[in-house]
């Protein structure tokens, strides 16, 4: 844990500067836009320690490293996100003097990341060996106006001296990923050219062939003539350029940057489709383009924020967590994704996992317009053929489907057989994200338009994957790894055992729907199916009725997998605290074998499924795991949160939500450096909202039960739901609702109905005995 | 399956050259020495496929390559066996053109293994494309009297041309393993001269340092004058020589080669060594080394062969395993052991599995004397502080011993984790074969001189590994491979468990033997280990009584594991024969969740404890477990076979016995190329011995309880015990037991008493109602 971000609302920021806490602050203040993003690099030459990263949303490199002992039915590789070309390269010398922060001496040093306004500035002092002085401010930000685009300014001012000023802004794209074994390079050239401020790179990644032309210009603020010097090597190109500068004289550069895949335009478009970006956004110009930048992120905020009063940490924490997912995700492109680290590092590869589905979900359904989370759904809708190849592969048949653990394109890309083979709960997420969406949005024409073929191939998979066990008259599931990944390959998890059923169930409902509502687009689609309707069900129906699932009758739990009650049970706060993080402590088969728990499944479950258990359940079970979790998953804390405030465990509620909500911006698990946990924060989001407000919609119908953390003043944010927007604002004098539509709406607070016409509001005060 | 080798008792033969069976012939006619070894290459150029393999014993190379996720607690490295100089090479040109076996047009090819004199032998005709044709004899052997050194013959003759021939002999050591990712190379040159016909290139691994010497002299047995023009390139050195070849003329090429490695000289004396044994075996000349070789190698076959009459295939068959057996181990050094491949190929790495203990022991103990076990177990004492280390890493504490799954130096060097930190029945094997050999020889001595500590380091392992499950009153093992690797991370393993507490039970017999007799050695060693004999032998006591077996009681049998009988018991006869191997077809978790079982682990259990056991429960668990059996391991059949030979099966005996005595000769499994299945070998010798012979050894009386396979005329075999040799013969008549020593013995035979005073015989007929 690291401690040094000043507090704020509406800022990100770093004072001083320390060499060692570079990487770290490199991924906090990185910058995205949904189509491509980077970390906090320095624009100038930096010879410390760091991670020079750019990232293009969709491209990526298939490596196939084989080591130890293949096992059969992996996949051919495992996608690693590519580092792109460096497009923010301006080095800078003062006479034969290069500025470089590792070697000058820093004073002054800020580094801001404007969340309102979505820009990253940075301003420094540095004094040069020669003992000369400047002042630079250096603002730089990825449009989200235009998501291909970027710009920099990058202001310098001479203090103590008059010099030559060498200015070289370049493109870089001889880069490497972190992870590559023995130095591999990803990129080969395929075109580059220089023409005074112009500079053009395109870039071929091996194997996948992308194409990604990253083009500069830059100008600079003078009335001094300048001649431009072009350079060109290998997979590089810049210009180099002097101008006088004189004490107390400020000079300002302006680069503008786009990158354009092949993904988006034809090969051979690429190259005029990136100059004509380019004329029209340097035609705009910095300041416009800013101005464009910060409007279209205060529309996001409207739809988005979560205000926080009295507590300005926890403010500056939610907004970092919703600034980033905003920054990685737009809902613009249904074949990108949020991978769990964004545009912000390249650890894990891949970049859609079922976090998406289990964690980010929820948070575009309430902020953003349908459309985003249909996105996402359609999403994996398109990879259905390739999961059923998966399941093929593995050995299933007629139609079965299993969605990859982690995927770029669709296919499975990760490599360990308990994860890729046996973490299969990820096709209850898939499913259950469609239940969501329809359960949130009411838009059950998406079951007969895309969500039945991805249900029944689900539905498929799991039928074939559990077996009937003679010994118990009972179907059983054997060797699945469970989200709590500090088990692998159990018997009969109570959690994926719970999902697999739920899934046949609500795969069996929406049959129904479309064929009593829709028989041709039925008749059309069980043809296309082959689905043998009386037979199948029938076997899924004999599966949900015969279903095993592992209890303890004397505890009254949910049992996490078969023989769990052999393990020592002793809980997290008798450990020694030299012990933890498990993970980095502990081999494997130590923390395989002992009772500890990265993210508890049973109570995922729990939360998933709230409504079919009682309270009485609910908290049992609660008791029982939350003891024996060590949270070692991003993803823990905010399932807790949400289950502890449910069970009016409001002080615990405020503990789990605080291991989550500043999470990087604290380097609570030291891994900050390699990128941000972007997924999690989505976790954060439904801890305030699912958790503090108690936010719930059921039979289409949105619920509140809030409460107010005791260390804040109050707390508010919007939900878009079905065509309204609600405002809820929570103080201790008591809850504030808003209806900022023109539709009416009745929502249950309390479990009481509170009916808001069009652009009204009601008070429900604290006192007011009918709510409480 | 291939079936191309023609039966032979002595020989293994080879007819007509096929390019396809070049790489499995490769490795079926191996040379090695237990010092060196190779594949059966071409000494002269070839341009088809091969597998190019020279190896040198206790060589390595420390693998680091990490791909997807690290585990805490993994080796550092992965152990390579490390392919060396080929020493072998002899290009020849008849003008200007290159004899090369897959250009030219070849008949009258044939490949002979003599295995009872120790050489390889390479006859054909090879017509050029110009028509020039030549007869070859190519003889080479490594020899077992000088066990760095080697030899070669190769003879030409032309037919029908006269013309210039060139020869040029070399050593190359720019080689590679067929392993290696990105092309890596593993050595770095140290050394290299050429010397009119002598050459030398010494090497050096990367990362370890190792150096090797190969050195190289030629002769011509031509009266002509040759001039030789010396060859030196990177890692390579050479000779050119050429001489007027006419029709009908036969030129005879010598090669002697020598391998001394830095294991064994100062890494500044390996030159002198080197040129020092080149001279001597030079001095010997080929025919006397090969006398030698022949006379060295009647010795072993004295000691170790096994006769079978009537039955070709068979007597061949297991002649090629115990040849390859004392090719790859000699007993003569204990730093080396036995590498599941020897010198055959490359795959798996490292070199030491407990395959050793559990499979080669046996054989050594039978057929060799008492010393070659000893150094066996001598390896692994001296590898003690390393195993608790390695137990170390894992969390285990206070002298706690685990030995590396897989090992060259002591250290682990496999990693998958499933089995680097879960296949630890490891340390039953190497437990079992200290009581093994002592049990066998006698010499109890060994257990305070050696066996004490392994045996106390093993215990302290399992008394942590196992807990306590307050659910079931009992101690339970969670988190375990057997060594039915068909099973990953399951709870109570029945082998595992049992092993466990045999083990920790013999350690307690072991103090109490050496505090008995030795008492100041006791204390020496009790104090070294800081062992507390009350507290420790108290835990292990209560473990060992309290512990939990996973049984069916209405079946009556043993459970594998935890939830074993939750699987659908579908016998292998069921299976789709399209399906097999299981292992090729199928994907891993389907393989983990189905019944089927690699080598039976139950089974292996009841065969190292037999005596515990009735035959009833022998009987019931052989019955359940054999059919669910795909033998995909080369080490299951051979106890299949001695369980059937135990129980009066003779026919399924039998059926066993075939899948493992020809394994590699007929290709058994498709993957005979990549090298010999070596440690199975061991397990063929035990089908014969201990399964047909009914081999025991009890209460230190050698016991037989033989019968004769219905195709098979007799069989007979020597075993040495307890400084007697005994020969067993075994026809249709009955059994004949001849003391080839001076030493009177008295052996049971089918349960009954027979005394054989010293090179005295007994035939006992089988009409002989006392014995049977």
């Amino acid at each position: 844990m690291k401690k040094y971000i000043v507090a704020d609302e509406w800022n990100i920021i770093e004072e001083g500067f320390d060499p060692h806490l570079n990487k770290i602050s490199e991924s906090i203040f990185s910058l995205g836009n949904g189509r491509m993003g980077q970390r906090a690099n320095f624009e100038e030459n930096y010879s410390g320690e760091t991670l020079q990263g750019n990232y293009v949303a969709g491209i990526y490199y298939p490596d196939k490293t084989r080591v130890g002992w293949w096992k059969n039915g992996y996949p051919e590789y495992f996608a690693k996100v590519l580092n792109a070309a460096n497009w923010i390269g301006i080095d800078i010398r003062i006479g034969e003097e290069t500025l470089d922060l590792y070697t000058a001496e820093v004073s002054n040093f800020k580094r801001v990341l404007n969340m309102k306004e979505g820009y990253l500035e940075r301003t420094f002092t540095a004094k040069l060996q020669s003992g000369k002085m400047l002042q630079v401010c250096a603002k730089r930000f990825c449009s989200i106006v235009d998501d291909e685009a970027a710009a920099i300014q990058y202001s310098l001012k001479a203090l103590n001296f008059d010099d030559v000023l060498t200015i070289i802004p370049y493109i870089d794209g001889d880069v490497q990923n972190q992870d590559s074994n023995y130095d591999e390079k990803f990129w080969d050239e395929v075109y580059k050219e220089v023409k005074g401020a112009d500079a053009y790179l395109t870039l071929r990644t091996k194997k996948t062939a992308f194409d990604v032309c990253t083009a500069t210009r830059f100008s600079v603020d003078t009335d001094q003539h300048y001649d431009i010097e072009e350079l060109m090597k290998e997979k590089h190109v810049g210009a180099r350029l002097q101008i006088n500068i004189k004490a107390g004289e400020e000079i300002r550069i302006f680069k503008y940057a786009v990158n354009l895949s092949s993904e988006n335009y034809p090969k051979d478009q690429l190259l005029q489709a990136s100059k004509d970006l380019l004329n029209r956004v340097s035609a705009k110009g910095f300041d416009t383009m800013l101005q464009e930048q910060a409007s279209a992120w205060a529309e996001k905020w409207k739809e988005s924020d979560i205000i926080i009063k009295g507590d300005v940490e926890a403010q500056q924490g939610i907004r970092f967590n919703i600034f980033q997912l905003n920054q990685t995700y737009t809902g613009e492109d249904e074949r990108l994704n949020i991978g769990p680290k964004g545009f912000t590092g390249e650890k894990y590869g891949g970049s859609t996992y079922w976090d998406t589905e289990a964690y980010c979900v929820p948070f575009y359904l309430a902020t953003a317009s349908p459309d985003v989370t249909r996105k996402l759904l359609i999403y994996r809708y398109k990879h259905l053929q390739k999961a059923i190849e998966n399941a093929q592969k593995l050995g299933f048949k007629d139609g079965a489907a299993l969605y990859p653990m982690v995927t770029i394109n669709g296919e499975e890309c990760h490599n360990e057989w308990e994860i890729t083979f046996e973490e299969i709960h990820r096709n209850g997420a898939i499913a259950f994200a469609i239940y969501n969406y329809i359960r949130y949005t009411g838009d059950q024409e998406y079951l007969s338009e895309y969500g039945l073929e991805v249900l029944v191939g689900i539905a498929r998979f799991w039928s074939q994957r559990v077996n009937w066990s003679e010994a118990r008259k009972q179907y059983v599931m054997l060797g699945v790894t469970g989200p709590n990944e500090y088990e692998n390959n159990v018997n009969n998890n109570w959690y994926t055992n719970t999902m697999a059923c739920w899934c046949m169930k609500y795969a069996i409902e929406a049959l129904d729907y479309v064929s009593g509502t829709h028989s041709d687009r039925y008749t059309e689609l069980t043809t296309k199916m082959s689905f043998d309707a009386h037979k199948e069900i029938q076997a899924w129906k004999h599966i949900i009725d015969n279903m095993y699932y592992p209890q303890d009758e004397q505890r009254g739990v949910f049992l996490q997998q078969d023989g769990f009650l052999d393990k020592e049970l002793i809980p997290v706060s008798e450990l020694d605290p030299s012990d933890r993080p498990l993970n980095q402590k502990w081999s494997w088969d130590r923390i395989l074998r002992s009772v500890y728990i990265k993210q508890a499944d049973v109570l995922q479950g729990l939360y998933l499924l709230e409504d079919q258990f009682d309270e009485v359940t609910l908290r049992r079970n609660f008791d029982f795991y939350e003891p024996l979790t060590v949270h070692e998953s991003s993803l823990s804390p905010c399932v807790h949160a949400i289950l502890a405030a449910k069970l009016g465990d409001q002080k615990r509620a405020y503990e789990f939500y605080l291991r989550t909500s500043r999470l990087d911006l604290d380097d609570y698990n030291n891994d900050t450096e390699d990128g941000l946990h972007i997924t999690s924060m989505a976790g954060t989001w439904m801890s305030v909202v699912e958790g503090f407000a108690g936010m719930r919609v059921r039979d289409g119908q949105l619920q509140f039960h809030p409460f107010l953390p005791e260390k804040w003043q109050s707390f508010s944010f919007n939900i878009f739901f079905r065509g309204s927007v609600i405002n809820i604002n929570v103080d201790k004098d008591g809850v504030c609702l808003n209806n900022r539509s023109e539709k009416d709406i009745t929502i249950l607070l309390f479990g009481k109905p509170v009916f808001l016409a069009g652009s009204s509001s009601v008070n429900v005060d604290n006192h007011c005995a009918e709510f409480q």
